[in-house]
């Protein structure tokens, strides 16, 4: 028995926006920012579940005060009996009578519940000692539909229909685990293309990440034109033609602007446009998708919940499905999304970079892979070279793979010095005189 | 030239949950809540601008620290600079680059928006010394739409568009305005049958109704089918077979759920079915409305900002638009989501009730029907008869119809005193012992 015995959570915060890393045509001058949980229990180990979501600097105060009002939720609370009905546990979560009203699911109140799931999914996970992926992989497929909540969403997946897909793949668990422990799971970098990035640096940083085996780029578009496609010229001149190329708009177009914007890029092949327009405008992705095939239409990264994504696949309106890992509700949801992208046949690449998001998303692409979609066809996790360090099981990334995570948990948990650091606004990286733009 | 030179904001609750006044299936429990502000000027007669945002308890706080985080939006403009481009300075509001992350334009940030947009109309109107309503309908076709950001919904509705509709009933404004002025709005009563009321109850309060005027009445449902069918032959039976009865489910169904329990229903002849499912749903509330027919299917007070709304009109997805005007982003926004009703040829029937809602959308409705949809055709408003007593300038309701308010303003200022006796968690109306429930 393990009971969750207090909550901490830290508004944690980095100067990213000094150096234009994250830049893009939406968010000029983001500082990456976590709202972190810590579940303190009375494991006799000392074991904490660690968990957090992301977001961009101002407004992280919001979900760190969310977190707060969701505390009676959790604490007290044996984990054990949470695990146990885990999909009816995460729909008393976000069905609060009262904190309802201000989402439902979604914006500062679902993000907060993230952090607080992630944690409590990296806790069960030490707990088991095992990291989450594998956790996952060796659940049966009717433990795993049990932690799962199709109310909202069984008209288009019911239980059965998850169960049946989840049963249809349990045969090749094992080799498909073996393949991801050899291989790792593809992976693609943004770290070359920020808009803020002078067009110098972009050249130097596509020529690096070829040497160092990528094959799949990601930039940014969504600034002027004319400027888009230099940068794009540059990197379809430094990776090849063969190397896939994706584009991010960051949700600055309409939808007429979006296809005409996107058939100007189209001398540089690019693989998908990413949030070509606002994300909650399904029916403009749909009409965008029809207009710029065979250019993919991907998103997902601010889709807020499963309701939302269902009704994406519904009307057909993606290609790719990207779900963020504190966005949507924490794991619990993510796997629904999953187990519907599934029955849609649309592949999931989880949006990462941030803070933490990508050792988020290695595990639920891993569990993707083996139990859910079982193909790594179109398949690819974003990856971004920023922040790893402050944590203490980073990913590890060769020859532009994920390397599967070793350590038991979800890989978010913080080095206590970083909480410390980067603390917002008492921590000793904001007292420096670069660091006054949050004020 | 006047300067908002401070933003004050208060956390105001009131213990309702003590009564069952506003319960529903969803909410068994509501604490009618407002996160309320005051924009202090250098206007040298001291005018202010009062504006809130509806919650129903918990969570309010979150709102409250939200429009902390928007101040350094607010605080130092003038208000002649703001309204000289409202609409674009809308979009600044909803658009700052790191605060967005954590919407955008949903949840608890875009309640805190309204709450400062509605406090800036208010302002502006006290400024001309018009209410609100006339203030609207003395703008040119030209200042209304330059109030508006049509960037997410030019696919559907460009300013052209709007301006083409606004000057195609310019002509008969008078004429409308002295019948409202006459006459009033028609407005539908929700006080008779909320869920947690006893069957006697619901008895009394209906032939209180019907003697007070009323011809229009809305019932909760979506508890038990047999008592929901209970209480719906209490309420035809006072009301008689002539009078219109709206039903609520307040989104707890899912689709095929629905379908059942509307047709299960239909010996009660409802008007409409309110919030059949999940607000997010906009397919499900299509299939549901295909399946129902003749019953109207109504949705709108959690839909989230005028993206939702567009597809909720491509789609053909609602009969009547029940906008609220706090939920989105304040007034601007709900204009815009008339004029899209307008095109789409939907009566907007707007949700009220809560706190200071109904004070808001008489001047909603009044502008509707003046300069927008010049009909009264199947446009009904919602009344609660709860807390009206904490405003300086409450709504007047007489034979079941809103009178015109003729105050300066948009009719959403507390007394000072029910700002102090409601403050939570301090002020003395939570001191008392039946108030615990909040703690």
């Amino acid at each position: 028995m393990t009971t969750i015995q207090g909550i901490e959570v830290f508004d944690v915060r980095f100067p990213t926006s000094v150096g234009s890393h994250g830049s893009d045509a939406m968010n000029a001058a983001p500082d990456y920012s976590a709202t972190y949980v810590i579940l303190r229990t009375d494991h006799p180990n000392g074991l904490e579940g660690h968990g957090l979501t992301f977001t961009i600097g101002r407004g992280n105060e919001l979900c760190v005060a969310a977190v707060k009002s969701l505390v009676p939720m959790v604490q007290g609370r044996e984990l054990k009996d949470i695990v146990a009905g885990f999909g009816r546990y995460w729909r008393t979560l976000v069905g609060d009578s009262q904190l309802r009203w201000v989402g439902p699911e979604k914006g500062v109140i679902h993000l907060a519940t993230a952090a607080i799931v992630n944690a409590l999914w990296d806790l069960w996970a030490k707990i088991e000692d095992k990291p989450v992926w594998k956790l996952l992989t060796d659940l049966t497929p009717e433990q795993l539909v049990n932690c799962l909540d199709f109310s909202s969403v069984n008209d288009f997946l019911t239980k059965g229909e998850a169960l049946a897909i989840l049963k249809g793949l349990y045969a090749g668990r094992q080799e498909r685990e073996a393949y991801i422990r050899q291989h790792g799971y593809p992976a693609y970098t943004t770290s070359v293309g920020w808009l803020g990035y002078s067009e110098d640096k972009i050249r130097r940083l596509c020529r690096q990440a070829v040497a160092g085996g990528w094959s799949n780029f990601k930039q940014k578009v969504g600034g002027d034109g004319a400027g888009d496609c230099r940068r794009a010229a540059i990197i379809r001149e430094e990776i090849g033609e063969d190397a896939r190329l994706m584009m991010d708009a960051n949700q600055v177009w309409g939808v007429d602007e979006a296809v005409a914007r996107v058939r100007n890029l189209a001398a540089f092949s690019p693989y998908w446009i990413e949030e070509p327009t606002h994300p909650d405008d399904i029916l403009g992705h749909r009409v965008i998708r029809e207009r710029v095939d065979p250019v993919l239409v991907a998103t997902g990264e601010q889709c807020h919940n499963s309701v939302m994504f269902k009704q994406f696949f519904q009307l057909q309106a993606l290609d790719v499905c990207q779900v963020d890992s504190c966005r949507v509700g924490g794991l619990n949801e993510v796997l629904l999304i999953l187990l519907m992208a599934a029955k849609a046949d649309v592949p999931v690449c989880p949006h990462a970079g941030g803070v933490g998001l990508c050792e988020f998303v290695q595990h639920v692409s891993i569990f993707d892979y083996i139990a859910v979609s079982g193909t790594l066809d179109g398949r690819m996790t974003e990856y971004v070279d920023h922040l790893h360090e402050h944590f203490v099981d980073p990913v590890v990334i060769e020859q532009g793979c994920y390397r599967a995570p070793a350590k038991a948990g979800y890989s978010g948990q913080m080095h206590s010095v970083a909480l410390e650091t980067y603390a917002f606004p008492g921590g000793s990286a904001w007292q420096a005189p670069s660091a006054g733009r949050q004020s």
